[in-house]
This record gives C-alpha cells, sequence and structure tokens, in this order.
C-alpha cells in the first residue's frame, strides 16, 4: 500500500470510531433515528473531506484529536447531504456506496429526520470545548462550515443541480463550473480551511489552502463526471449514467472525455502548486490531488 | 388591545423583519431555494418562541438587537420544522398558517431543501459576532439550540411522534409528555435559557426559567391538543383532527377534555410561579403562560 493510501484508510478509520462515539443510539422508540443516522454515516466512504481536515491542520501541528472532531463534524454534513439527495422527491437513488439508501433501508420520513439530525449534530459538535479551546475559534468554524454547506453554499448548488436539466440552454462550462464549486467546491473549502482556523494560521497560508481546495473540488468532480460516462456501476457503487439519462449537462458532455480529463489533470497540478509555501509537509495533500484524478471509484 | 397582544405583536413584527434582513434572495437558479426559505418563515405565525427569548433576555437587560438576532435563528429551527413535517413522507399536510404548504407552494424538492438550509443559516447567525461580542457565549447557544434540535430532541421527537400510532399500546400519559417535551418541550426551554445565556444569568435564575419554560410547552401542548379536537379548521389555519383520524394518543383522547383542559391551567399557573425571583419584571412571561391555554389558534 502506497502511503497515501495507508494515510487515507488511517483517516477513514479514525474518522469512522469518531462518529461512532459521537452518534450513540438512545432509550426509546427514537432509537430508529439514531441507528439511520448510524447507517448513513458508518457505512465507509473514502472520507476524502475528513483526510483534508486532518492533513490540513497537521500542516499547523494542531492536535490530531481536535483534527478527528472536526472532521467527524463535516462527515456528518456530507453525509446528511447524501442522504437528503437521494431522496425520491430528489435524485431518487436505491444504492449508495454499495448499499440501500437510507430510505430503501429506513423509510422516506426516517430519512429526512436523519438526515436533519446529522446536520445539527454537526453543529453541536463543532461547538464543543473538544474542538478547540478558543472558543473564538470554535464561532469561526460553525460560520464558516454553515456558510460552506447551506443556501449560499452546497445546498444552494443542490437547487441549481436540480433546475439543470429544465434549464439546459443555461449551462455553459462557466455555469456548470459554478454549479459544481456550490455543490462540492464549498465543502472542500471547508475541510481545508478548517486546519488553518484550528492552527490560527497567517491568511496568506490560508489563502493557499482555500485555493488548493478549489481546484482539488474541480478536478474531484471532472473525474467524477468522467467515472460517471465510464464507470461500472458495481465497482463505483452507486447508479451512474443518470445525468446523461437526465439529459443534464456534465463536464464531459460539454468537453468530451479527452478535454475533460487533461483538464482534470491540469487542475491536480495547479492544486499542488498552491502549497509550495508547506514544502515537503504537504506532500500528502499533493498526492490527494493526482489521487481524486485517477480514482476509479 | 391588551399589553401582551401588544407586546406579542411587536415582537412578531420586529423578528419578521429580521428575518427579512437575514434572509436575502441570492442570484442564479438557486434565488428558488432563497424564496422557498422567506415563504416558509416571514408568513406570520405567532412568533411565541421569539417573544419567548426576547422576555427572557428583558430580565437581564439584554440589548433588543442581540435577542432579536437569537430570536429569529431559532425561529428559523422552528420554521424548518415545520416544512419538513409538512412533506407528503411525513404529516403530508397543504395548509399552513392559512396558505399552502411549502411543498405544496414549490415542490417536495425545494421543500427539503429549504428546511436544509433554514437549519443550517440558524447556526451562522447565532455564531455571527452581532449575537454577543463574548465567543464563549455564542457557543453556548448553539451546542444548546443544537442539543434541543436534534435527534435527542425535537427531531427525535417527531421521529417518535411518526411512530405514536403503530405503538399506541406504549402511548400513556407519560410517555406523551415525554414526546412532547422532545417535540415541543426542548424549543420553548431554548427559547427562555436564551435570554439567561445572553445575560450571564446566575445558575439559580437560568433553571427557573427552565423549569417555567417546561410547564409552559407543556401547556402550551395540551392547549394544542384541545384546539386541534374541539377547533374549526379556517380559525385555527391548519387541518385538525389529523391525530384522532390517524388513531394517534392525546393528551385529549387519554385525559378527556375536562381533565385535559384543568390541567393545562394548573400547568400556566405552575409556570407562572417559577417567575417569583423576577418580582414584577415578568410580569408578561406570566400573561404569556395563560395566554397559551386560552389561545383560539
Amino acid at each position: 500500500m502506497g502511503e497515501l493510501a495507508a494515510a487515507l484508510a488511517a483517516t477513514a478509520e479514525a474518522v469512522t470510531s469518531e462518529l461512532d462515539r459521537l452518534l450513540p443510539v438512545g432509550d426509546g422508540l427514537e432509537s430508529r433515528l439514531h441507528q439511520a443516522m448510524r447507517y448513513a454515516s458508518l457505512n465507509g466512504g473514502k472520507r476524502l473531506r475528513p483526510f483534508l481536515v486532518v492533513n490540513s491542520a497537521r500542516l499547523f501541528n494542531v492536535s490530531e484529536s481536535a483534527a478527528l472532531h472536526v472532521a467527524a463534524a463535516l462527515e456528518m454534513i456530507h453525509c446528511y447531504s447524501l442522504v437528503h439527495d437521494d431522496l425520491p422527491a430528489m435524485d431518487d437513488d436505491d444504492v449508495r456506496r454499495g448499499q440501500a439508501t437510507c430510505h430503501r433501508q429506513f423509510d422516506e420520513a426516517t430519512a429526512i429526520l436523519a438526515g436533519d439530525a446529522l446536520l445539527t449534530r454537526a453543529f453541536e459538535v463543532l461547538a464543543s470545548p473538544r474542538t478547540h479551546s478558543d472558543p473564538a475559534v470554535r464561532c469561526e468554524l460553525v460560520r464558516e462550515l454553515a456558510a460552506a454547506a447551506g443556501g449560499y453554499g452546497m445546498v444552494g448548488g443542490q437547487m441549481v443541480d436540480l433546475l439543470a436539466a429544465e434549464n439546459a440552454h443555461l449551462m455553459d462550462v462557466a455555469a456548470i463550473t459554478r454549479l459544481q464549486q456550490l455543490k462540492t467546491g464549498k465543502l472542500f473549502g471547508f475541510a481545508c480551511e478548517a486546519g488553518a482556523i484550528l492552527g490560527k494560521a497567517s491568511n496568506r497560508l490560508r489563502l493557499a489552502l482555500r485555493a488548493y481546495a478549489h481546484d482539488l473540488g474541480l478536478a474531484f468532480q471532472i473525474a467524477d463526471d468522467l467515472l460517471d460516462a465510464e464507470g461500472r456501476d458495481e465497482e463505483v457503487g452507486k447508479r451512474l449514467r443518470k445525468d446523461d439519462d437526465a439529459g443534464k449537462a456534465t463536464f464531459v458532455s460539454l468537453l468530451g472525455p479527452e478535454r475533460a480529463r487533461s483538464q482534470a489533470r491540469m487542475l491536480a497540478e495547479q492544486a499542488a502548486a498552491h502549497l509550495d509555501a508547506f514544502q515537503e509537509k504537504a506532500d500528502l495533500l499533493r498526492q490527494a490531488a493526482w489521487f481524486v484524478v485517477e480514482r476509479r471509484t
């Protein structure tokens, strides 16, 4: 196993234990809700966003325990967004990460509530003293995550995505780039900036990480479109080619697979270049930029 | 207009302007989402929770602007919960506050996302410096609101409520009391404690407010059940008798209307008594306890 694969596996394991600890099953009838929250978040996944939190935090010698706490909160947001996006009224998906989606395993009402509760719990976790001894740091994390995840961030991006098919004439490369920047880019941005916030980094280093995250997020999304166009359902663990079926424009449909692939590689290179100031300390983050482009799932 | 009616109207107007300011409409296709967020939260309502925040904050001479900021965040949570509870997969309601529910006015996907974005925005607002100059106070508000609204609070209560019909044999008065404590009591509790947190009140006074909120919340819920059993749809502004139709136990079905009414009045009296330490400064809160029991909508 390469250095990056080992680091990804270690973070995935650590953040999964952290989530396990942070999402206990209560008593009473509501334990069904807690089971659904755990089902939706303890089910594997690449844990790429936690990896970015942990490794950007390392650049500033932030304690591993604080970074994992923030990483778990961020992953709760990511997992809630998948649960809600998979609902019948949205993307209507039956399979996620190779298993039944939350509303298929439980039911729609439980899935809606499990998403709501994961989203809420994320902010409770971030605001708790274990995140950082300085409450000003915790408040900044709450504000930044809410801004990245809310109506002017990820949720706004999901709204645009739902309207994209019927507004196909508007969806050129610039519009798709903006959509993806909202839908996935902003959470990637938070993942990388969180390390800088925890480490009280200078504005210059924080901006460098944001620029890295911006390019990484876009490269990730183009690679996703390529996988969607060329991958096999069983390997990727979710239903593929639904954008195509829905008549939605993607980077691949607009640029063609060749130009899309070279664009993703160019972005990965550019992402890595933003990390120059961190020298060899940022090697894992540089490798992650290549990984998101070359991944097969 | 009585003193309480005037105070309720003034808070309702002030919190509605605050929500208007805090929920701008963005550019791009996602403006549909922002319209739905505004539709769901600028549509009237009694604004009882904001009233409790503002008037508990006054006990400690907290600035009106800070109290309204917190009141608006709390009302966003309340409004998001109504949007999600009204969805077809949950209570499946078409009318709320006398107008079409959010998913009927827009569509299900937009309603789910509008709820998510309101919930997220609430924490962004709470964590912002306008709430309080001390970030430790802001963090405490974020944690307390998340605990009250999440899977071990309001959302947990909604889960129990959804499972109550098929578990009718378990739903005695104690179980219904616990359900309502989760579903509505915890947000009432936050509303009253928020003033104490903003005012850095002593633990003794904070506990007195929590006890007041606990009794008030239960009295409110029993009055709700009475309205549901005896009110007229047009007057109350939502579909009534759906608990009865669904075969769900309520305070009224378990106790009968007479005992339920006297129980609600007893709780209102008890709620008012918890405020003794505040003397005449708490008169409006005492009147509010009577109001929730005697209201007609």
